[in-house]
């Protein structure tokens, strides 16, 4: 058995069957044991950003990982900013990086780099293969890595001849990681804070953003009278009917002081405490007021969910359902604003959808007028990485088939990964892609606004899409995705009907 | 002035005029200093692998560094894989990265990220600037690290408080560094080794690929009866009538092996010894012969150009004109073929063109079809990262108003940068895009072939752009570029002879 067989057999016996994949010369024996031993899903995208990103949103969808499979120091870099993404999402991720052969190193071809210091910053684990031998325990050492909860990035780097050389060992990762529990202590410190009266707040994020524990924390501010909030950017939210109602952290730094004033405690559920996206000058970057006492019930890596729950037995708060958000809303006509296609979305949505959303400055505000959707879950870019929204739609639809895929996403942030749209055609993935054609960077007038200048040719050049306008059917057609134009919302919710009423991918560009 | 100011006016002083701008939100001061102060040629990338690709072949071009404006780490990140190449072009970029305020970053706001870690394995200089007193200093040693012979990548950093905060002081860079002097010793011991009687090759890279140390490289070899090849992948390689007519070291490694064969003394001028893009089992990686003598006249940041008109005058060697390469070609007919693209090339393209080679597998073999063309430049990919083509043509075009660009491009590689296509569209720039469309990693499947292994589906899926197959022409439509089909010798040269009259892209979808 050669080091890369045993690579295979390693991943297989861990339960990963899924592999996202842009491979070069050096993976060439990786490739072909894939080849020879069946039992994985080889998913080949056309650039790295599309493979992390997937990888990322499969786990969002799976609770397993997926391994990548990537060429080199560059071409682990072109994946590097939605590793970032998978990072703060807390996502799993089994990383794999072929290299240069351990004796070529030295050498140095044109193509070898610093493959250790281009992982490091996206990583929580590094690990080189030495050796076939060593092949199998590297793997099961990063599957472990990657599994710690509520999950990691891990890089496992192949030098070439690892894979090619004989005397790979099949090895076992250790099963996948629990999380810490919170102390009673803890518990009853967080009850004490909810009943004496003053002003609190729930902020919740990673695992505590699920159905059951949301459910939860409703009841608690229910029987206490706090508030509840959600942290800004979920890697995975239920929502719809049957679930709870709540917003996120408003990114405009006013909006996100506006969302906590007048709060004496916050609660910390499964998130760091609520920070600014970026400084603004003579702006406060953490968000909570002055004063404030921020109390951390569970940190990311604890297991907030059984803590909420024994958290509402201390206080005896009782069940409470979430709150009928009334009748599904009727598919609305006109002009497109961001309350129509909220409106349109849950008028249309099927049930379980997908929403991701890469919507930036207009996707804020979707959350009231979809709270009355058929249940949903709804994924956000997590590291303000943009160009995440293809490929995670790629993810998504993978890790979840059956369920329909419906990516909200920014013309501008799109540019970053269109390749992801062929590999929607090549696995023939149920994604509905909206692309939101304002043809501008709209964030940026607006930050440029805040700058207080009075923006010129120069600036205003450099946040334009027009001159020339992207032609989103045509740049879809090309990738294989059949796609139409909405100008209204009439057009919107009839195409959004059609689309996910049949298998394979859709492009729809919505002028706004 | 605040930091913003202060940067702009030391890269003018400096005479950096051009950056190419893939901004964000902590780069809007910088924006709006680049908005107020006029000078600045800003050119819009949708991704910043354009941007850094772009930084590279300007350099190449007009022998000055232009400037990147990117976005925090993940923006960097996406940068990577170009820098890496710019790094093994020995290209001058001053890459300013913008970042987190000096006291967000402890925040961990979610943009937050390692920038230094990403940067290190590309940059040969990084600093962040601390205050904005202190950034047209940072700015100015920049700019010296990236002007050191030949040049390299040196990255400023910049939190954004310095740039919107008070008190910025413009700053001097030390005048361009001049290439290290090669001793009169070496030099004598060349020229003994040119005279001793044995098999002797001179191998030629970086500052040596210009038409006159070309021309000096020629006169010694045939005073001396010396071997004469240049290195793989050439940043910038003056070709053409009038020129000397030379090859490269191929790519496979067994015609690498071959064309060193029987070579007992190597001299290197401006190049590393030559080694095996990738180790294979069983096979050597210096591709010099064992025993062969490698001897290095000049290393790449050495003044290798004076070092060999020295030894001519030592050696004594006449000046001798460039081989007459014969008539130059008419347009052929029929089907496509390498040589048939070559002989295209050689009857079309217009004087000064400058050729962007990232035609992969299909390009090699190229040279000796286009030796009688009118003088032009032509640019490889340096560094093996793919992905280079458009963003190089891009820069290219920027660098050299007035000369013809025609960047031959593989498919499976053009997928990396696909939104370069819409720069050049918005900047109206003189690039014809030629799309080798073989719809296949074609150097993937020779190099699986050499594995050994009878690939199935698994393997040849991962190698295959077909189902669905892209369709360039909609593709560059929907960036705004014009485009056509082509699958015949006659087609090619009607759209080529018809792109190359006229001003602005066009992309010819070449099928293979």
């Amino acid at each position: 058995m050669n080091g890369a067989e045993s690579l295979v057999h390693t991943l297989l016996q861990a339960g990963i069957d899924t592999v996202f994949a842009n491979p070069g010369t050096s993976e060439m024996h990786f490739v072909a044991a894939l080849d020879r031993i069946p039992g994985i899903r080889c998913i080949l995208c056309l650039d790295e950003t599309i493979v992390t990103g997937a990888a990322d949103a499969y786990y969002r969808m799976t609770g397993k990982p997926a391994a990548t499979l990537l060429h080199c120091g560059p071409g682990l870099a072109n994946g590097v900013a939605n590793l970032h993404n998978a990072r703060r999402a807390r996502s799993a991720v089994v990383n794999i990086v072929g290299d240069q052969a351990t004796y070529h190193r030295p050498l140095d071809a044109p193509l070898t780099s610093d493959v250790e210091g281009i992982a490091g910053p996206v990583s929580a684990f590094i690990r080189r293969a030495e050796s076939a031998a060593s092949v199998g325990a590297d793997a099961a050492a990063t599957i472990t890595a990657a599994r710690s909860f509520p999950g990691q990035v891990a890089t496992l780097i192949l030098p070439a001849n690892t894979t090619w050389e004989e005397g790979g060992v099949v090895a076992a990762p250790h099963a996948p990681a629990e999380p810490e529990t919170v102390t009673s202590e803890t518990i009853e410190q967080g009850a004490a804070l909810l009943r004496n009266g003053k002003a609190t707040m729930l902020l919740l994020g990673g695992q505590a953003l699920g159905e059951v524990p949301m459910r939860v924390a409703w009841s608690v501010i229910r029987h206490t009278g706090a508030k509840l909030l959600l942290e800004r950017s979920p890697a995975r939210l239920a929502r719809g009917r049957g679930r709870v109602q709540a917003e996120r952290v408003p990114y405009p730094i006013d909006q996100g002081h506006a969302a906590f004033a007048g709060v004496e405690q916050l609660i910390l559920v499964n998130t760091p405490p609520p920070v600014s996206f970026f400084a603004y000058p003579g702006k406060r970057g953490q968000l909570q007021p002055e004063g404030c006492e921020v109390f951390t019930l569970s940190t990311p890596e604890q297991d907030g969910a059984t803590a909420l729950a024994v958290l509402a037995q201390i206080l005896g708060a009782p069940d409470v359902p979430p709150a009928d958000p009334g009748p599904r809303p009727e598919r609305p006509q006109g002009m497109v604003t961001p309350e129509g296609v909220a409106q349109t979305l849950a008028a249309v949505m099927p049930e379980q959808a997908i929403i991701i959303d890469e919507a930036i400055s207009f996707g804020r505000g979707l959350f009231p007028g979809t709270y009355a959707a058929p249940p949903h879950d709804w994924m956000m870019l997590t590291g303000g990485a943009i160009g995440d929204g293809i490929p995670m739609a790629v993810g998504a639809a993978v890790g979840a088939p059956g369920r329909r895929v419906i990516a909200l996403q920014a013309d501008g942030s799109a540019m970053y990964s269109l390749s992801g749209l062929w590999t929607q055609a090549r696995e023939w993935l149920d994604v509905t892609t909206i692309i939101i054609s304002n043809r501008k960077y709209a964030i940026l007038l607006a930050e440029l606004a805040g700058v207080g200048a009075n923006p010129g040719r120069t600036a205003l050049d450099m946040m334009d899409l027009t001159n020339p306008a992207l032609d989103w059917c045509k740049i879809a057609g090309g990738m294989g995705v059949e796609a139409a134009r909405a100008a209204t919302l009439d057009e919107l919710g009839t195409l959004l009907a059609a689309s996910v009423a049949r298998p394979g991918p859709f492009l729809i560009e919505l002028i706004v």
